[in-house]
């Protein structure tokens, strides 16, 4: 069977995530809207607002990667300058996008604030258009890099415009049981089961849950019967070690 | 005056945050802690429990920021395997640390349990240790790479210890200013204001609150009596622009 694997990087734009000032919550919902179509974040970077360094992370992660997605920086003030480093990290001109422009003008406002909302219709010569359907302007794509809001509501609109449009890989299911023992209780035997079943991963994510210390076991495989049989086993070395296995 | 800018990186080790099983909070408790020490975040990154990529990651990042701050990987299970992917980021081989063994001895466990435990005494040679108030084992340092915990309350705790010992630079002070108009209503003057004033970087953070649209924007400088010249030059703009400023 031909397994493909499929993976993207997440470019996280703004210098607000990086002052403390606003807690991203973006790279998670993409994760797990990717992760159901087969698709892996490889990695994720959290870039300030500053062209050069937008450009070199564009430019090194959309060689290295199925897909590259952006969030934040696509408004229409000074601060949003995603669409021009997505421009110059293809070496094409910004232009503007007549469908967007046509949306735009659709509401009429004073000339002046005109201008600066149809800095909106600007993107890449050759970009496509990510729906939106909170009835603000669309995000777009250039070849695999594709440019979505940072304001989570209106991302996670173009993430829905946009998911169905990508090709995905062999889907990693994830299955987990928690137990309420220290994690050096079962390190040992979880690292034999480890070494026996590489193509699952395995991971061990240690909690304190009103007072009480506990574990969640996951493990993470493209292939339900390996995955199966490496549960089977956990329940197993969580019952020698004393605990009891309890699944969500 | 001489102005020192004093920059780190972030590394968000784990697996669990590229799949979207748990949200981090870590990098934005990170970034206000050290931006409170004059210390600013110019890059974070979230990668992999694989250790070329750790490696790399850390390798690329610990030349070219004053200070590199990761979390996550520092358990006894398999896939804790920060402390290992640092000694080989630096060359150098992984050892017991005798303060964190005598630390993990005092409490009495079976010695399979002990053994596990004692994986998280292991430090790359020539690490310095950093408190952690928890009561668990520390975290640690090889040169200017820190090493923090990934549960939140352990990481706090270990930021807490690590943050006095660092030297920071000028602090970066934030104002804000909301208004209740859409970014495009202010974004021409703010544009202008913005090239007035290269030295004060202003971000304009759109925003609906229950169903009401506005805009806050942030001023940040390391200069007060101009950061308080850009304040009231954006109260100006906000009022020409037929809106209220309102200060948090």
């Amino acid at each position: 069977m031909a397994h493909r694997i499929v993976t993207a990087a997440v470019i996280i734009i703004g210098n607000e995530i990086l002052s403390g000032r606003t807690q991203d919550t973006n790279l998670r919902d993409i994760a797990i809207a990717l992760g159901k179509k087969g698709i892996r974040i490889a990695q994720a970077r959290v870039v300030p607002d500053v062209e050069r360094e937008i450009v070199a992370t564009v430019n090194e992660l959309r060689v290295k990667h199925d897909y590259v997605l952006t969030t934040g920086g696509i408004g229409p003030t000074h601060d949003d300058i995603t669409a021009e480093c997505i421009a110059k990290a293809f070496g094409v001109p910004l232009i503007e996008h007549p469908e967007i422009a046509a949306l735009i003008r659709k509401r009429e406002v004073p000339p002046h604030i005109m201008a600066s909302r149809l800095r909106m219709a600007l993107v890449p010569e050759g970009a496509g258009l990510i729906g939106n359907s909170t009835g603000g302007p669309p995000g777009f794509y250039k070849e695999n890099v594709h440019v979505l809001a940072g304001i989570p509501a209106v991302m996670r609109a173009m993430l829905e415009a946009l998911v169905p449009t990508l090709t995905g890989g062999d889907i990693v299911q994830s299955r987990s049981v928690t137990v309420y023992l220290g994690e050096s209780a079962i390190a040992e035997p979880m690292r034999v089961l480890q070494v026996d079943y590489p193509d699952v991963d395995i991971g061990s994510y240690p909690f304190n849950r009103d007072g009480r210390f506990g574990t969640t076991l996951v493990a993470r495989s493209t292939d339900a019967q390996r995955l199966d049989e490496v549960m089977t086993k956990l329940a197993q070395i969580i019952v020698e070690a004393g605990g009891t296995p309890e699944y969500a």
